[in-house]
């Protein structure tokens, strides 16, 4: 479930996927504050450019997270920086995929850079980007 | 509610408040399936680097997009790219503020560059970066 | 668990308890939008009239609609209208009770009026108010 | 983001739109108890009055409650008492907007009086009413 410094090599890659759901965007909203009418007024939304609700990119980007904090590198990982390219929208109902791949290890202080990418289940790119982590120090981590 | 493109000026700025409860950390796990120990696992966290659970970091990431789409530049704006660096950890119970400024117009493509900060109740500041967005193009967006 | 026309009589009366929990109040605020700092951010409020977050009004007059639609009528009562007075705040962990009393039979449109108050734990009055509805038509709503 | 007595005239006005979600019903149900099978039994319901689920009418009242408190009057704003007259039902799909329009100022204590209503996509009235509340006081409100 989590893998130290050591056991992580250029090309290790670890996915999570969802499909995204009215009720997911309604609890988006709910947490973040995010009322926009782009995501949670159909009427308004279906007369703009997209012609419908759109999730909201923070959610999709929340899935990023999500592989980093619990499948690779996993527990333990400290998170410091995140770029996101947001390309497409997603709809509801669409199913995403977050990827992280393993692109270097930067020795000054111990930290991994990973591509970060969003796809949908046409394999349509939804958010591209680049993290930066600290990966967990140790096997069992508390 | 929201500002075209032609009534935005270097230094215009909104913010956007919340306390983070628990709920938060809680729903946010459930939407985002983000169950890392260090935000949903008190047992392990309290042994952790932080001696606590820690909020999510797109947790107060997602405050930015609420400001963005909801009061500045508001409904209408297209979220085109956000960098965030994770600066300082936050833990239940903290407010934090999502301010986001205005730092230049971008003539190609109609583009707007932003400063986005979020701070916590004592100024300490817990994410930083940038977003680049295209502003409403009218007053009255469908 | 309901009453159609024939079985109320003035002074019949039901009611239901719950503690406000933060949660509530984090839900409360996702589903309604109400994200006025009063209710979300603790510190603004901390300088604010009450000195902590307060309850949405709108949660404690809800529960005089669970007991009109779960116990008294009960189902298959049509919710015509209702007066609030907001009288006094309620904050997190306070327990409230709501309790419906029946004042009137009103012949026109079979109608009945009820008096509809929202109490804390120490009796003090948090909404005082009047509803009119259309109790059931019969002991076994659809 | 809010407006004080002085800038407040009869007229002026603000809005709040959102769809009505499946979601939105069994939260609101969950947070207030009102498990009323109009409002969660689908089976119950398809042989009611209204051949479907029906939203809770203090739902869509709520997001009065939200103009109020976050767009005008805004942050600061004491709420007083509100009066609901539930005219028509809302279903799970529809688009709901409340308005809120200042009436007059009751210069006795400070008071301002609104006229509330929420209309659906269509423009039918679902709630009509009157709000009274005591606009903030001054436009940097703790």
């Amino acid at each position: 479930m989590m893998r130290i410094k050591e056991q992580i090599h250029p090309g290790d890659s670890a996915s999570f996927s969802k499909t995204i759901t009215e009720s997911d965007v309604v609890l988006f909203a709910g947490v973040s504050g995010d009322f926009n009418p782009a995501h949670v007024d159909e009427e308004s939304a279906k007369n703009g450019v997209f012609g419908q609700r759109v999730a909201h990119g923070m959610l999709s980007a929340s899935f990023i997270s999500a592989v980093l904090g619990t499948r690779f590198p996993g527990p333990g990982t400290i998170y410091l920086s995140q770029q996101l390219k947001f390309v497409k929208p997603v709809f509801i109902g669409d199913t995403i995929t977050a990827t992280v791949t393993a692109v270097e290890q930067i020795s000054e202080k111990n930290r991994l850079k990973l591509h970060t990418i969003v796809t949908k289940q046409d394999s349509t790119v939804v958010i591209d980007g680049e993290a930066i982590v600290i990966p967990p120090r140790c096997n069992n981590p508390p």
